[in-house]
């Protein structure tokens, strides 16, 4: 016989929760919600949101199904001495991406992004708001949000040609090589006052 | 009345040389395929193709509406003193972006090669050879196909964050600024025999 007691507590109101949040974002963007607003939207108590998530992010990461939450894992790559941060960033990534489960989504993510306006948003202002926002934060640089954008723009570029376009060179590059040769754009970006 | 002289000369064979050419590059990428086929494809002699279109490369630049052909405007922004090609390809590649009625065409492009792989490996074979290639033989550079590769990465995450997704600063900023700082990072890539 099945055990018929009673199901997980929450598995329903859970999923119900994450349902009502990918719907939240997609139609208002990561700034235009709130986690009160996504519990109104799925019809529960906002304690209850914060019970089963992490806040908004938490939110976010799980209802995008993100492989990684990328907050906490950006503020380990902060921490430690100034002078190593732009190798520890990109180690960092590309740790992140090379593994291949993670980068089946991670790829399927930046094709949504490109493709989708809706989708884009999101990404864009959770980007802006729980990475890029957090280096610059660390960073003593002048137009701190400007360098972190510019960092983020040299990790990106480097994931199009590594795990989406597939220019062979940097796809067949060892993840050392790339760090080397990175590593110091980033440090410049986000350490160096006036890296020109 | 209405003129009834001969069609203008050429102009069927021409479009039909480009719609054979967008069905071969688009089935065997831009290394598999060659002019002789592509006539052979649309069923003309070769020697018409190459007299509407210079060469292979020049083909692809109209069949795919690329707003410019990429080969003989990254070989302008080389030529000069050494010290200054970072701050020239920046300030090149952002001259290309900027005008609006390119800009929508590179866009496409970019969700194009995201969105299918026919149209990706169309692009990234295009690039490598017409484009990654030149650079790299310019370049006096350890493994300069990889340095071609980690440059063009830079600026295709730029183009990311400000024509495709639109991070805000980056957005904002001036172009001027943009290659103030990215100049060093492209120069690094190019120039530098060990730029860690």
């Amino acid at each position: 016989m099945t055990p018929r007691g009673p199901r997980p507590a929450g598995s329903d109101t859970r999923a119900d929760i994450l349902l009502a949040a990918a719907r939240e974002f997609s139609a208002k963007g990561y700034n235009g919600v709130s986690v009160r607003g996504i519990a109104r939207s799925a019809g529960v108590d906002p304690a209850l949101v914060h019970h089963y998530f992490e806040g908004k992010s938490g939110l976010f990461v799980e209802a995008m199904q993100l492989p990684a939450d990328p907050g906490p894992t950006i503020l380990s790559f902060l921490e430690g001495p100034r002078e190593g941060v732009g190798e520890r960033i990109a180690r960092g990534f590309f740790g992140l991406w090379e593994a291949p489960e993670r980068q089946e989504r991670f790829v399927a993510i930046v094709r949504s992004a490109v493709g989708h306006e809706d989708a884009s948003r999101m990404l864009r202002e959770f980007l802006a708001r729980e990475v890029f926002g957090r280096i610059a934060a660390s960073s003593g640089v002048p137009d701190p949000q400007l360098r972190a954008g510019l960092a983020a723009s040299q990790m990106i570029g480097l994931a199009m040609l590594r795990y989406v376009i597939g220019y062979p060179p940097v796809v067949q590059a060892e993840v050392e090589e790339l760090v080397r040769l990175v590593g110091p754009t980033i440090q410049r970006y986000l350490v160096e006052a006036d890296p020109s």
